[in-house]
């Protein structure tokens, strides 16, 4: 019915399970495709330009600022991350969805280049649920463990700006409730307009 | 996450196959139930008050106008047809998803009083299958196929006062369209306030 694909644009805190969420949604979606980022940080042992990164020197990455070659991009330490709106807008073009999983600030940064953007904020069950990961995984010290809890809840003071949420109590149920919106954006009456008027107008 | 369930009103020409995709969608979407409709016509052989109709005569069914107590209603020649609001809220406070199928006319009327609910539109692949179904079912004169036709097109022309439009080309995928936009709606920040308001200010 829709030719062009969605941009998804997917945030939540650290300890929310995004990675693993989106990871089962692309395997059980195969329209569904992460835009590759552009990043000024070294390859690691094993990553392939063009698939993992686009590696570019920070001269390069400051010529695409100043080009606004960017649907977003931040710097991290000495780092440049950045989602390229050339590449995102060929795979849309091509009839992929686009996943971006990004932070709120480059997530609202996104919403108002690219309006149509579905926002989808994956968030875990339960309060402590991200105190628990955090520990689970990291070797910080309680100091760490607190300051980087109370920065998760500021990132879910930001999901009121999203479209969607999904409460990742089970990494399958969540993947399956992102497919949901995608599959209801695709029925949207915005986006078949066009459809809708050949009904009305086009031939047999 | 949510314990209202969404009411769902769901419209479309005749000849689109409606019954068929909601037949589907409620034989796999166990949450979902159709509203009983009050009615004044008689009761047909097996059908039973209170499961197929609320079976009411003229009087009764104008007082229930006066005290208002339709969502919707319509005369179609000598019989009245209307959506009771009582039962409707009761089976959403219990947490049942409610479909409503009705024509374009009734589903605005229930947009008015029911802004949350969710509209669908079910529309045929393309103009030709209308005539199609029409003539397929129906001993009707050529002259009252293409009256019907062109009655179906003024409703398409409706659709986009709605929020989907699903496009009934399979009706198990149309199906599976309703349950994603159900699970998707489910989903939506706007129905998730309470959860997220938890989630920053509750406990653990």
């Amino acid at each position: 019915m829709q030719k062009k694909g969605l941009l998804i644009v997917v945030s939540g805190p650290s300890g929310a399970g995004k990675g693993t969420v989106l990871a089962h949604t692309i395997a059980k979606y195969s329209n569904l495709k992460y835009s590759v980022s552009v990043t000024t940080r070294a390859p690691r042992a094993g990553e392939v330009d063009g698939v993992n990164y686009f590696f570019k020197s920070v001269k390069e990455f400051e010529e695409m600022i100043a080009r606004c070659e960017f649907l977003e991009y931040k710097r991290v330490y000495d780092n440049y991350y950045g989602t390229p709106l050339v590449n995102v807008q060929k795979q849309l073009d091509d009839g992929y969805d686009v996943v971006l999983e990004i932070d709120t600030e480059g997530a609202l940064d996104v919403k108002n280049i690219y309006p149509d953007a579905v926002m989808i904020f994956i968030s875990p069950a339960k309060r402590s649920t991200i105190e628990e990961r955090l520990r689970g995984r990291s070797t910080e010290s309680e100091e760490q463990i607190q300051t980087r809890t109370q920065s998760a809840l500021k990132e879910i003071r930001q999901a009121v700006f999203y479209d969607y949420i999904v409460v990742n109590e089970d990494s399958q149920k969540g993947a399956m409730d992102i497919i949901a919106i995608i599959e209801a954006e695709k029925c949207k009456v915005k986006n078949n307009k066009k459809f809708i008027d050949n009904l009305i107008n086009g031939g047999k």
